[in-house]
């Protein structure tokens, strides 16, 4: 018999762990800047649109608001302190980029470059900006992807070799563990 | 050298795994009907909203429309075929309540129950839905927030005994492995 109890409706830990990402901008004056977000997801399929919710106070929703573009790098596990400290340096105070020893990868479509090093780097335009709460919702459509050739499969990550980081709460972070394959005829 | 190739930018599994979860409705002829969804998260915390992508063509969402509320069930290993047959049947052709043989955990605040045995159920009420591409994103509130006490810990799921389930594609789905603590300081 399973005990359930209450817990603050604001505690949003409860939809965690989830991937945590690094999202680079490129200011008009060409200074770069990372933030660290794990919310974010993928909203459609066809035409494909993802969403970043971006906390307005951040230095990267300025940016965003400017230039409507942005990467998300997906990272992993050898970049775990790379998102902690951006998730925890502030933009408005710190240049980041240079800071935590960043290289560009150029994009093709936009000014904002990817991460070197990264996982994988999804180009995107902002299409709209939705605001919900406290943060703004960037619906956006991804113009490019780019993935680690060692790490990427037909429709996904090879996760027996991707570390996938995903953040849980605070200083603590998960990778993925035992997998899961659902027999056929199971349906 | 990392070798980086160019993907398609519909193909949304590079921003997965993430987690899969089980959405609970209840129609106003008490019919009950689950879906699963992965594309939900949160997207602000003061005050507390959740997202959750529904295709317009679900029957889900026929039912949103008309009650705007529903459970957010966060499930685990143990849970893997329940979700793997409510995201592959149609509610619109089966009862898929029945079907898997789920029984209700009832709520405080909404009609819709949570799932008995379920790791945790949010109770959300559907401010607004917002169109994006193929889906609507119902932008919703937590109103009650129950876990499992064996399983929940101050500020998150223990993860060395929730095996929170996460979809990565298709029939595969990972559980949370190797855990990535930060050490203080470290800032």
């Amino acid at each position: 018999m399973n005990r359930y109890i209450e817990i603050d409706p604001e505690d949003y830990h409860v939809l965690h762990p989830r991937p945590a990402y690094l999202i680079v901008t490129k200011g008009r004056d060409g200074r770069l800047n990372v933030m660290a977000a794990s919310w974010v997801m993928p909203v459609s399929e066809e035409p494909p649109r993802y969403i970043v919710s971006i906390y307005r106070e951040q230095y990267t929703y300025k940016i965003v608001k400017e230039t409507m573009e942005f990467t998300i790098n997906i990272v992993g596990e050898e970049h775990a302190e790379i998102v902690w400290k951006a998730g925890t340096l502030s933009g408005w105070k710190t240049d980041k980029w240079k800071l935590l020893g960043l290289e560009p990868l150029e994009s093709k479509h936009i000014g904002a470059p990817g991460v070197k090093g990264a996982y994988g780097v999804v180009e995107c335009r902002v299409e709209k900006l939705i605001p919900v709460g406290e943060c703004d919702l960037a619906i956006c459509e991804p113009l490019r992807t780019i993935v680690r050739s060692d790490l990427y499969q037909r429709y996904g990550w090879d996760l027996r070799r991707a570390k996938i980081l995903m953040h849980q709460r605070g200083r603590v972070f998960v990778l993925p563990g035992k997998l899961i394959i659902i027999p056929k005829g199971k349906r």
